[in-house]
C-alpha cells in the first residue's frame, strides 16, 4: 500500500488501514457465505475483496511487488480471520456484521482511493486517470468479490453512492499534489472527504438518479 | 491504439477509429442500461466495452502505456457520452441505437483485429498468437461487458460470426506482414476482410454450425 | 511450463503435462457444452481452462513469455481438439469423458501446483505467496472457465477437496526447496503428494465441513 513510507502518523496510517482491510475482507466473507460456497471459496473471496483493488491497480500501472507480497503476513491474517469466521459465526451474526462493518468499509474506501491516486499520479498518470486508479483501488476488490459469486457487480447497481465519493476524492487529491502539498496531507484530505461524502450518504439514504424509469428487460 | 504512428492517411484512420470507439462505447451504455446499472455502473461499464479488449491485450503482451492513458481525453469523451445518454436517452431508443451501432461496430471489429493482429507481430509474437491478439483486442471489451452485466458472452453463445471475422482478417494482416507489405496496406486489407465477412454475415443472418442438438443442459 | 529445463526425465514429464492440458482442455470443452456455446465460444473456454491458470500467475509475476506463446503449436493442437470434439463427439459422451477426466485431472492438478509453487519461488516470492501462485497455476483455469460460463466457480463451491489438495502439496515443495532438493525431486514429491490426496479425496467422496447450515441465502 501506498502510506507505508510516509513520514507522518504511520502508526495511526497503519491502523486505519489493518481496520479498513478488515472491514473489505469481511465484505468477501459474508457474500461467500451467503453463497455458500466452500472453506477454499471463502478465503479466496475474502481474499479478492481485501485485495483484489489494489492488485488490479498494480497491474495495470505495471507495479511490483504487490502489497500482499510485501507484507506476506496479511495472507496469513485473512486465513486466520475466514477460519475463525467459519468456526464462530453463526447465520444470525450476518446482517449486524454487515451493517457494522459499513463505517470502516467508509473508511478504507477513502483512505485506498486517496491512496491508489496519488500511487498513479506519482507514476506519472494524467489526473483522470489517477482518479480512476483510486476508484478501481478503492471499488474493485468488491466488484471482483460480486463477479465470481456471480453477481452484477453492487458498486454498479445499486444506485447507493460509493465509487462515486471515491471519485470526488481523488480530485482533491489532484489538487493537493498540483499544489504540492505533502503526500500525507494530500492523502488525508482526499480521505476526509470520500470518507464523509460516503458517511453522509449512508446516514441520508441518497441515492443516485435513476435512468430511464420507461426501460429495461426487468 | 496501434496506427497513431502510421504515415499514410492518419486523419481518415483516426475518424473511423472514434466512430468504431464510440460504437463498442455504445454496446456497453446499451446493455448496462437494459441491466438498470446505476450511472457509475453505466459509465463503468461503457469503458469496459470500448477499451477493455485493447487494454488486455497490452497486459498479456505487456505493452504500456495504454491507449487510454495515452488519449486521456477519450475517458472524459466517454464520461460526457454516458452523461449525455442518460440525460437524453429513453428505452424506445435502445434498439434502434443497438441497430444503427451493428454497422460502426463492424469497422471497429476490423480495424481493431487488424491493429492488434499487427501490434502483436510486432513484438515478436507467432502468427498464432498475432491473430489470437487481434481477437482479443476486438472482442474482450465485449466479452468483458457480458462479464460484469453477468451475461454468458454473446461473442461466444450467439452463433453469429463475429470473432471469426476478426480471425480470418487477422491472417490476412499476417499475410500481409510476411510479404513486408507497408503496415497501413496491411492493416487496411485485414480490416477491410474484417468488415466486409461481419458485414455479409449479417445482411445474410449466416450463423455459425451448432453443435450436439440432442445434449446440453438447457 | 516451468518444467521445460529441467534436467531429469523430461520426456516423461512431457508427457504428464500434455495429457493433463488435455484433461484440463477437455473440462472447459465440456462446459462449453453443455452452455451451448458456440463454436467460437468452445474452442475459447477450452484454451482459457487449459491455459488461464498459468497465465494469470505469469501476469502477477510479471513473467513472459507465456507457456502458449512459447510453445504456440499448442494452440493449435486445443484448436484441432475442439474442431474433433464438434465433429465426433455427442451428448451422451459428456458424463463419461468427464468421469474419464478425474484421473489426469488430478495429475495435472499435482504437476501445475508443484510447478506453479517452483517457479514463484524462483522469483524470490515468500512461501505463503508462492504456494498461493501454485494453487492459481493449478485451479484458475477452471475458476476463469466457470466465471466465463457464468457459474460460481465450481473449485469455491462443491465442497470437494481440489485447490486445498494443489495447496498441501505447495508446502512441499517449499519444503524441499529449502532442503535445496534438486528441483524435479521437488516438483515431483509436490505433485505426488496433491494428486494422491485428490486421488483419494475421489474415491472416499470426502467433502470439506459445511458453515453455518442455519444460514445464507438459498
Amino acid at each position: 500500500m501506498p502510506l507505508a513510507d510516509t513520514p507522518l502518523l504511520p502508526a495511526l496510517l497503519t491502523a486505519v488501514e489493518a481496520v479498513a482491510t478488515i472491514a473489505f475482507a469481511a465484505s468477501g466473507l459474508l457474500e461467500a457465505a451467503r453463497k455458500r460456497l466452500d472453506a477454499v471459496g471463502v478465503c479466496m473471496v475474502t481474499g479478492l475483496a481485501a485485495f483484489g483493488g489494489g492488485t488490479l491497480r498494480d497491474v495495470l500501472l505495471d507495479r511490483r511487488p504487490f502489497f500482499w507480497v510485501e507484507h506476506a503476513g496479511w495472507l496469513w491474517a485473512l486465513l486466520a480471520l475466514a477460519a475463525a469466521a467459519m468456526a464462530f459465526m453463526r447465520a444470525r451474526h450476518f446482517a449486524p456484521t454487515a451493517r457494522a462493518m459499513q463505517w470502516p468499509d467508509a473508511l478504507g474506501l477513502g483512505l485506498f482511493a486517496a491512496g491508489g491516486t496519488l500511487v498513479a499520479l506519482e507514476q506519472g498518470m494524467p489526473a483522470i486517470v489517477a482518479v480512476l486508479m483510486g476508484v478501481v483501488t478503492a471499488t474493485f476488490g468488491g466488484v471482483l468479490r460480486d463477479i465470481v459469486c456471480n453477481e452484477i457487480p453492487s458498486a454498479f447497481s445499486d444506485h447507493r453512492p460509493y465509487a462515486l465519493c471515491a471519485f470526488a476524492g481523488g480530485w482533491v487529491v489532484v489538487g493537493g499534489y498540483a499544489l504540492a502539498m505533502p503526500h500525507p496531507l494530500a492523502i488525508g484530505a482526499g480521505a476526509a472527504v470520500t470518507s464523509a461524502l460516503r458517511v453522509a450518504a449512508l446516514w441520508t439514504g441518497w441515492e443516485l438518479p435513476r435512468w430511464s424509469p420507461g426501460g429495461g428487460e426487468r
